[in-house]
């Protein structure tokens, strides 16, 4: 069953309110096996709805339309519907229950606008809305389906999952379900990770998509089969193959993000961290204070913008600070090492940079970074030359230096 | 001058990613003048989006499609355009360059996939992408204006208002526009906002609408008209208004954030700041860097996760933890007073509170939070409770703990 989706409403024209309903719609049917071609988004106006539903139904097998069931003149999708079929309008009880419910629940007079939303096209049946006044509407008509669903996401989302998918068994909805899986990469650029695994990005079941954010790619496995572990059984051996290329960078799936992933390690490990961070400016421990129950293994931050603080709280030497400047590795290694020892953990990391947009030079431009560990007393540095305004400089250097600590977990406890 | 927007991306039809570039493109088209009548949101199929594209042609003057630039076999946009208008794709100088200077600036390998992202169809000009590897494309072509920009957002973003709208300029753009002036708010609840300006909110030119966000509210005051100075003229009045009734808690406008208000205040007056954390876990030193300069009056901070990292870098008597336990006004006021001692700065910040969720008990609830300042030894301490999951509460506290400072740089400074 293939499907497009329309959405009615000037004020996602305008960008005065995101299509929230378009995310939550395509995650439903992927679940149900439906896919989902294209969506469509258009003002209240007849002649464009109209428009819209004449295209998708020359195309698509289910047309679904989000919006404009409401009581006001600017609610046009009923009409719209009828007039693309050819239609009349006539008044069904079950909606007309529908409005007079909700007004009587409120104890209030209902105003005679209202009542249009008893009318469907001739047919139709109507889907119960139990959070508002206007009544879905499904319309089986010469071979294809029609689904009339409110706007405002609570209502539009309970009917979705209520009403109508219940309704699309019939014509095959869940027999068939998309089943997906993120595999999350870092420490590696988006276009080496595509280059590791072209050949396997023509398969078309599984498919294999990669995606870039910043310090981080994720290649998304998607299968379609008619359970989920017959979908599981056809990105297994897919996954297999690109663990067997990039396993090194491949932190996680799914959900996960590097603050969890190492946290966890370092919870079951009973290991402790402490960080010291100048250009970063404290997101390292936001990030990893994130995650609940951090503070069993996060002992400690300190963020040392000035030199005065870095001698002062990490013992960094002077004459270090003087001569190699404070953005090198040698303050980085020192600022690691110090936090360790302040603190009282087994890890400890230290971030030096030039975030931005002030302060670089020819010799350290912004976005230069360099960052330690110091795992028990064996200390690493790793150099970044990062891109981008100051936050996402800062954003990507806590990557890095969250990578940098998955790897020595995974190295040190092996 | 009428637009269509076609958005590319599969992972926007499965629902793992919601289209926020369309609100933004809407709001970004309706301020200068155009009419965007409809969006359409496609998966990364060359047929679809050239189909897609030639749909647009026929109804719009001006087509622009987001996403599928990039360097993957899933980036068909370019290809789509020219396949739709029977042009060829040439190699183009100025796309070319914005490819290998991306690389070139991160010392990194360029992979040869890269390469066709320099290819645009022919007739067609580069837009600049400072922040990634895709340049734009810009086409004028019988009669049509055709724009291709890069999906991820913040490309999205700045391509749109630096390089499309203003070549839009000659084709009627910006003729008629939507000034916005935001008032922004803390300290005070929404609900409470609204009761103090309920009279205004009727009003059509300049419209006012009210928008609450975690321990923030704005109030948007929009007008329409022929020039920047006119919608000013209508703006200014019903600012004043509002200032008379809300004055203690706006605490700037537009873009300023407290962290950025503050942050300007403190470099003005010479003034220096140390924060100590705890529940907010760096969050609050996060913010206060992410201005940039924020090195000249931040001079650092601790995350003191553990008692332990309380008493040792801050100087909280342990008898006072054992006391009243580490969530309690005097170990916030202990925190902001050690801080700023140890550190050295005019003004210290405390945050001591039970970010959830877990640790929370009847006596001290998830989300009870206290916040300590200590101005030149002068202290002060607040207590909220927060509703909310663990990074609500975390955002929450350095709301309440930045309006704090900008309250007590108010009144020290008066």
């Amino acid at each position: 069953m293939q499907a497009e989706a329309i959405f009615t409403g000037t004020e996602m024209l305008l960008g005065q309110i995101v299509n929230t309903n378009a995310a939550f719609l395509g995650r439903e049917l992927a679940a149900a096996g439906i896919c989902l071609y294209r969506q469509v988004v258009v003002g209240d106006n007849l002649v464009r709805i109209r428009e819209a539903i004449d295209n998708a139904r020359r195309r698509a097998d289910l047309i679904i339309v989000s919006g404009g069931l409401g009581p006001t003149e600017d609610d046009l999708s009923r009409e719209a519907l009828a007039a693309a079929l050819g239609l009349p309008l006539v008044e069904d009880p079950a909606a007309r229950e529908n409005v007079t419910r909700y007004f009587a629940a409120r104890r209030r007079p209902m105003t005679p606008n209202n009542l249009k939303q008893a009318l469907l096209p001739a047919g139709a049946r109507a889907m119960d809305n139990p959070h508002g006044t206007a009544a879905g509407v499904f319309l089986e008509h010469e071979g294809k389906v029609y689904a009339l669903l409110p706007g405002p996401p609570r209502e539009f989302e309970a009917m979705l999952v209520n009403q109508l998918l219940p309704r699309l068994e019939p014509y095959g909805a869940r027999r068939e379900i998309i089943f997906s899986r993120v595999l999350k990469i870092a420490g590696i650029g988006e276009s080496a990770v595509e280059e590791a695994v072209k050949d396997l990005l023509h398969s078309d079941n599984p498919t294999l998509a990669p995606l870039a954010k910043p310090g981080e790619v994720t290649l998304r496995l998607t299968a379609r089969a008619k359970s989920q572990e017959a979908a599981r059984s056809l990105t297994a051996p897919l996954e297999v193959a690109i663990r067997e290329r990039l396993g090194d960078y491949i932190f996680g799936t799914d959900d996960d993000t590097l603050e969890s992933v190492t946290g966890a390690i370092l919870a079951a490990r009973h290991l402790t961290l402490a960080v010291a961070e100048s250009c970063t400016g404290g997101l390292l421990a936001h990030r990893v204070t994130n995650i609940p129950g951090s503070s069993d293994y996060f002992l400690g931050g300190m963020v040392t913008y000035s030199n005065e603080a870095k001698v002062k709280f990490l013992g960094v030497e002077p004459e270090v600070l003087a001569a190699r400047g404070a953005v090198s590795p040698e303050v980085a290694a020192a600022m690691a090492r110090g936090v360790r020892q302040a603190v009282g953990t087994d890890i400890g990391i230290g971030i030096t940079g030039i975030a931005g947009p002030g302060g670089g030079s020819e010799e350290k431009p912004v976005g230069l970074v360099y960052l330690g560990i110091d795992f028990r007393g064996q200390v690493e540095v790793r150099r970044e030359l990062f891109m981008g305004q100051r936050e996402n400089i800062k954003w990507q250097s806590t990557q890095s230096a969250l990578y940098l600590l998955w790897r020595s977990l995974r190295e040190q406890l092996k």
